[in-house]
């Protein structure tokens, strides 16, 4: 397997190092950004893309941020590697199905990625755990100017960069948020949240972006809009969304604890018992136990220390992971009998609930 | 609480000591009964059912069998001492709603009853754990005649013994025995089942008897005629029946295992993580998990030792006991945090399920 040394260290929910917060998991930017003298990759000829896919590779390597960076043909690899990456959030599923051309040049601790030749000629990402949108724009940007400096890129005075789908241009900018809400969900208010996030331009996602389905009370929260906005203005305005959501999640759980606090403990410890005790998950249904039990640790009810761990198994329960831990493709029963068995596994050591912490709280 | 001596015992699924079969939790055999000089209860004026229930606790008294036996006056029990008597099987519904001079006589181990002014005016019942027709016949038979010794009963030397309803007339013998029946229930195949049984002449019930719900995959299995045939005949259909439905239920347990064990090993192993983990449990849903503790009994998941605890705790999780653990009547979700507390205490030290001996067996 070509890609394994990426493959090779324990899957993050977002690579960096430092720990995840307890609400927001990540903070995200993205920038689309094209070559000027060729079509965009939907409208060029395979030589052409094979063209794009040397430039950008030859680019990026010469950069600083991606030094011993990890270089991937997309052609190259098999589906099973393509799905883990995409669980990993390193490529997109867009890319993942893409034609020759495409790749993607991961670095070392898989902050950053260049995808290429997905929608755009270059999609840059640069992610960190908890939010820190001050460091990862500076980042994002810091790596768009080592390219820049390299390659000629698409862009007018007047709208700014060009790119292949029109709600991409201008700043070519998505800023965006993972946040775990299990309280709003529980509450039955995420819709709502939605809608309101909705009304500011703001768009609210599942976990695996566009279309995917909001399993484990995980949402992406990102801009909508790319044009007429100042990077830090598109910031900005997320940031102060971010913070309204978060704040109506901390009320969220607080009026949980304070109302039918039982119930939630009840929710809590049932998810604590199947995933130490099923020998058949579905992923959906394990990124629900894995939720609960993450918000168990905010609640005090698991130690602190045990987060990265259930964050690790968000991923690593997902079905590319199960089936690359197991070094094969499985059929739907057998992958949901090993993600059971992998969870007991890895979860045999948790600590009990510590319910008199919580009622101590009210 | 005038019944509290006869309620400070642990609650056994069957009175008598000696443990519970897998399949046959107990053998139970009753006779109707009535006074020749007087109209049956429900005839019968409130002076008329008082000296009844003094003649019929007198001559109970005076048989060896009721020796230091509990004699209860069903008028001064409240509510919640009448309900835990029924959830332990030692008076049915019926008494439990009936008008003065409704009474019983508990022998010391529990495994006697006399009911006074039921349905009929003697309603005796013995039971034993485990399958022992023989035996229990032996000692209701001896009952009978002890009592017989000492009142006038009536009888027809064509009809037999004279009841109140018609169904329960000539030997006024109900033989029924109580099996634990989840292979049947997770193979879909416990309706087939009922129906068969019904075409032989028998009658199928939940716990609670007659309009009960199957919970805990328990069913009550007897006769439905008493006109007829004789004692012994009853009995033998009975058996004969029984001993079908056992071989059912260890096919169906056999072919489970066979097939998809691991989905039996799921549903064991969620019922082991509900149990130990909940904060709310209704009595349905714990006696559904503790039903699948018990059969991992049988296919050594658990301790045979075990299976005593699960029998207890069958009755324990009953609304009344759980009222009566706490001392006081309580509203539904109350009563489930109790119960769910009671459990999670009880359960505690239950040993991890075993689940390579399973897998072992295949």
């Amino acid at each position: 397997m070509q890609i394994l040394p990426i493959l090779d260290t324990p899957a993050e929910v977002v690579p960096g190092g430092s720990p995840s917060g307890p609400i927001v998991l990540s903070t995200r930017i993205r920038l689309a950004r094209n070559l000027r003298d060729f079509p965009f990759p939907g409208w060029a000829k395979e030589a052409q893309r094979r063209e794009i896919f040397t430039r950008c590779i030859e680019a990026a390597n010469a950069t600083t941020q991606m030094k011993k960076a990890y270089v991937l043909d997309l052609t190259a690899l098999d589906d099973l590697e393509k799905q883990v990456l995409v669980e990993r959030h390193l490529i997109s599923r867009e890319l993942s199905s893409a034609s020759p051309g495409a790749g993607v040049v991961v670095s070392r601790d898989h902050g950053m990625a260049v995808m290429i030749n997905e929608e755009d000629h270059l999609r840059l990402q640069v992610m960190r755990p908890g939010f820190q949108f001050k460091r990862v724009w500076k980042l994002a940007d810091a790596l768009d100017n080592s390219l820049e400096e390299k390659l000629d890129l698409a862009f007018s005075p007047e709208l700014g960069y060009l790119t292949a789908c029109p709600t991409n241009l201008g700043t070519g900018l998505r800023a965006s948020v993972m946040m775990h809400l299990p309280g709003l969900v529980l509450a039955s208010q995420m819709e709502q949240a939605i809608r309101a996030v909705n009304q500011l331009g703001l768009a609210v996602r599942g976990w695996y972006g566009e279309g995917s389905e909001a399993s484990g009370s995980i949402f992406q929260i990102s801009n909508q809009q790319t044009l007429g906005e100042s990077e830090e203005d598109i910031i900005k305005r997320v940031t102060s969304v971010l913070q309204t959501i978060v704040e109506q999640e901390q009320n969220a759980r607080a009026k949980l604890l304070e109302g039918d606090s039982v119930k939630l403990l009840d929710k809590i410890g049932r998810a604590y018992g199947t995933v130490r005790n099923a020998h058949l998950l579905t992923s959906v249904e394990a990124m629900n136990c894995l939720s609960l039990l993450r918000l168990a640790a905010d609640l005090t009810l698991l130690p602190d220390t045990e987060r990265p761990r259930l964050d690790r198994l968000f991923i690593e329960s997902q079905p590319g992971h199960v089936q690359l831990a197991a070094k094969g493709l499985m059929e739907g029963q057998k992958r949901d009998l090993a993600r059971a068995r992998f969870l007991r596994e890895q979860l045999s050591a948790l600590p009990p609930l510590n319910f008199d912490r919580a009622f101590e709280k009210n």
